[in-house]
């Protein structure tokens, strides 16, 4: 670890009909569309054993988020209460870092068909993860 | 974006009584102790918000991994087949982000207690995300 942090590189990039954040329902379970997730040719083996019909927990960079945002009103309504944004589960944050479980509808070479997911057109892969059946965590 | 990534800070440290890898379990549910979280004063009005009982994923970097592994045997075993490092939850991967899902069991100001916890004393926390009860996901 260095003061300045650690790098964080993309492993592959959302291509969802999804353009903007406007579009895009705050959870994949409120009606969020299905998606192509294309992984880098580099790091392709790494998808050895995911199989379709699988829940994966996509792990994004919510790359269009404010960094500096500590507290949000949740689901951007002023009527909530200004929350920490640790509780909630807003694109501001310190590290824009999303989570998405979703499932795996298709799979040709490199590219993954997943959803429902509403992470919109562009946004940075940076992990994939299987969901583990003992702990149906994250 | 840049070619180069993105730069991740950490918002706090974990603190544990496992001191390296191999004294810690592959999952938290498999015998973790539970472990104090250290927020960083500059972003701890982030926490608002949370409460002991809650349960939330910790994210963090898991910083002793190898970034050049992008096959593995699942939890080292040399019986079980290679398989890609994005089918399982190795910390060896392209990006070596942890998802643990804890209880909080106490907060004193920056710090919370939570758990169980695998990772180890010294790993960078990066982000902290309230387990939404809609989806019981990531």
């Amino acid at each position: 670890m260095t003061d300045n942090g650690y790098t964080v590189k993309p492993i592959g990039v959302v291509h969802s009909d999804l353009a903007g954040r406007q579009a895009a329902p705050h959870q994949g379970f409120e009606g969020a569309p299905y998606a192509w997730v294309e992984v880098n040719p580099a790091v392709a083996e790494g998808l050895e054993g995911i199989t379709a019909g699988a829940e994966i927990i996509l792990v994004t960079w919510l790359h269009q988020s404010r960094r500096d945002q500590l507290q949000v009103h949740p689901r951007r309504d002023l009527n909530r209460p200004l929350t920490g944004v640790f509780a909630t589960r807003s694109p501001d944050r310190p590290n824009p870092i999303g989570l998405h479980r979703v499932r795996v509808m298709e799979i040709m070479g490199n590219r993954l068909k997943v959803g429902p997911l509403e992470a919109i057109e562009g946004t940075p892969v940076i992990d994939i993860k299987p969901v583990l059946p003992q702990s149906a965590d994250a």
